[in-house]
């Protein structure tokens, strides 16, 4: 990584599911890993989620909430499955526009995201097709 | 973690794309990633790789090599994409084992890999249908 290149922390990947409540003991199941239940309900991006441990790296089940939710669409094409990866960064705005610069389109601007207790998201797609979700650190915890 | 959990460690997430040489360029640039050009043809998994840095992570570009290729199906019905994640594990054959144990299918038995030096590979399908690679951890410099 140059001093160019945005400090990329790799945060989760993002696993579509039609139904969390369903999906998540068994890919805890999978992994040997425990999950603690928590479903966070999220007005802002119109999805369910929740986080499961593999290892020492997480994967996000997310769940369509409604007919307007931006995953619907993905789990009816395509069935469901590998869905983004997110990665946290210390400057939201700042990698965006790096990305952008780079060829990036922004798919979804920042809003603030419940499962990240109001800390917040931005979508972003690599000219590959790519959804990167952009997580901004927490101030008082920086991980970048 | 707990005991009998397998111990994984993210190598990468995979993501499948029809041209290997065409992709890599713009995924590296969307990422201000250095790519070093080295693709591995891979006659024993019928696929070609190559790896990219995205932050402190990994992605794979993995491209059908052949008509046989266990990706080309991906590939056509889905329109490529991510497809799955890797993890690094001590003990291959154990992990296999014990993910079977709790409900994941082996999609494919351990076979060298010449991306990972002639290390072994295998393939797993959890419950849920997250396709899972393990790579078994080099034995002179083990990760895990």
């Amino acid at each position: 990584v140059t001093g160019e290149a945005p400090a990329l922390v790799l945060h989760h990947i993002g696993f579509v599911v039609a139904d969390i409540v369903q999906a998540a003991p068994a890919f805890a199941r999978s992994f040997a890993a425990a999950w603690d239940g928590c479903v966070y309900q999220d007005p802002h991006q119109n999805v369910k989620v929740t986080f499961l441990s593999a290892g020492d790296s997480r994967i996000e089940l997310v769940e369509p909430a409604g007919e307007d939710s931006p995953v619907l669409r993905f789990l009816r094409e395509k069935g469901g499955g590998l869905h983004h990866a997110c990665y946290e960064v210390a400057d939201l705005e700042g990698t965006m526009r790096e990305m952008k610069a780079r060829g990036c389109l922004i798919a979804r601007r920042p809003r603030p995201a419940t499962a990240f207790g109001g800390r917040r998201i931005a979508w972003m797609l690599t000219a590959e097709k790519l959804l990167v979700e952009l997580l901004e650190s927490a101030p008082e915890n920086p991980s970048v």
